[in-house]
């Protein structure tokens, strides 16, 4: 095994976490000996122990002996006892002798510190080298909602809509079932699993009535928001009345969407997942505030049909812009 | 040099030929003698010599003896004597003694007889075995529109729109100038230089105002048409007083695209490219008259904006569906 297969599967690891940990980034870590991997853990939930910690405590647990160590970490460790004891100080203490971390930690004000603390015990500790590499295998992409929540006070929000190729979300009935396939569907639950809050507008729940939890398997720790303007609402909707996940609602009569995004981030959501419709998820884009944007593109021409007939097209290209 | 090799210059060869060939396939050939190609050709239009024929002669001008060589060449060539000689008898002249062609005749009455005609005459004749390194060089592309037009009596069309991550081609002021980039501007000019026709409808006319000729180089064979249901065209427009090339205008009042279609396969058309607006290209999709659709998606969000104030998303993930 290799440096990348170590960090690979750091980062592997880290990814249970997403959508768990908040406030805190998800992280990943394993620990090496002799070419072997010894340990491994990741961050659960904030509150629980941190991946470094994690990986020493399963090693110890495998009866191996974390001393002489390389830890891989899919994120530079933490050097401030926060809710839990420091994570330098839980690798001085299990004899680590090395540390590789995948990305800086995106707090300035802790940036860097925790190779000062370690160089300063002896242990050396680095950047991965491979930042094509780490960032190929979503290394990075673990970090962003934190960084942005923890950089700017607001999360980071992902949208994603599915469109026709005629740039249709509907057809001329409103009805939106099903532009995309089940493939499609299977991914958006996917990024349900990964976010902190699903958002929608009034007017998505009015017409579809969606559950906006996980597909499959459940994420207990998933929050759902409604965003209004004139605050009218379906109080019979799925949202309100299943009695699962939380449903959290904001009024924004004067369209300003800052005070919703503000609220989100002193709760502490990292990751808002805008679900439509596309008015909400514009103003969004409009505002700042958006991230990332998801288009699922059918290969499909809606025009003025209903959904049923959509014109099926036998070949369909996409040409990624750049701006 | 590998039979990969010839056959992809083959096809490089026969590219040079798409838009100039109606009502003619694009066709390009090699000649090939120990491992050296010694001529090259393609058709370059009706009339001329096919690329068969063109490749033995340029073989001729370098004094290189056809004799014993092996031909490589995109498609089946043609036994049957039209505006010029059957290619089979040029073959079997030049002492030809082996065809390799990429794609089988489309016409089913003529598909397959070279092979019988050649190998009576005692030249081995196949199929280029490498079917998915042929596809994956462009090979078939080359030969579907003349395939939709000898088949289906109709052009083979290929719609091409730009448009924003929430589905608009043009903000709040019917601005569509310029959604997508100069790179993208690149790619639709490199589109008009491979059709017969650039096809739009009466009110892209109005509202933009387009040359409809080939980006940078000039193609004189594309001819342009406007279709519109109420007659009514700004006769002052660009397309009908620049003097360049040909536009052609029809008139569907009830909408309906088939005699227009049937028309422009009857004067030899076999590829449209039709650039919007948006309508007609539903229309066309309706009513089955689309093969290719190509999205160029710009990574803005337009919403109720002006054009120049797109709002601009950092990351932007596609995820084409499958029906």
């Amino acid at each position: 095994m290799t440096a990348r297969d170590y960090m690979q599967r750091a980062i592997e690891l880290a990814q249970k976490g997403e959508g768990h940990t908040r406030p805190n980034p998800p992280v990943g870590a394993v620990l090496v000996k002799a070419s072997r991997i010894i340990g491994e853990g990741y961050h659960k939930r904030a509150g629980g122990p941190h991946a470094e910690v994690a990986a020493i405590a399963n090693a110890r647990r495998k009866h191996e002996d974390p001393r002489g160590a390389a830890l891989y970490v899919t994120l530079e460790p933490c050097s401030t006892p926060g809710l839990v004891g420091a994570c330098t100080d839980a690798i001085v203490e299990a004899g680590i002798k090395a540390v590789v971390y995948g990305a800086r930690d995106p707090n300035p004000k802790n940036a860097g510190r925790s190779e000062k603390v370690l160089s300063a015990a002896g242990i050396a500790c680095n950047l991965f080298a491979d930042t094509a590499f780490f960032d190929q295998k979503g290394g990075n992409e673990l970090v962003k909602p934190f960084a942005k929540f923890i950089t700017k006070s607001v999360p980071y929000v992902t949208v994603k809509i599915a469109m026709s190729l005629d740039g249709r979300i509907c057809d001329n009935k409103g009805n939106s079932r099903w532009i995309s396939s089940e493939d499609a569907r299977e991914a958006t639950g996917e990024l349900r699993e990964k976010a902190d809050v699903i958002l929608v507008g009034a007017e998505t729940v009015r017409k579809d009535n969606p559950t906006l939890l996980a597909h499959g398997t459940a994420n207990p720790d998933l929050v759902r928001a409604v965003v209004t303007r004139s605050g009218k609402l379906p109080k019979k909707a799925t949202v309100f009345t299943d009695g699962k996940n939380e449903t959290l609602v904001y009024k924004a009569p004067d369209g300003n969407l800052a005070p919703m995004m503000e609220d989100l981030a002193k709760r502490g959501y990292m990751h808002v997942l805008c679900e439509g419709g596309l008015q909400l998820a514009t103003s969004l884009a409009e505002q700042g505030f958006v991230d990332r944007w998801i288009s699922v593109i059918a290969p499909k021409v809606i025009g003025a049909r209903p959904l049923a007939k959509a014109a099926v097209v036998p070949e369909v290209v996409l040409m990624e812009d750049v701006l």
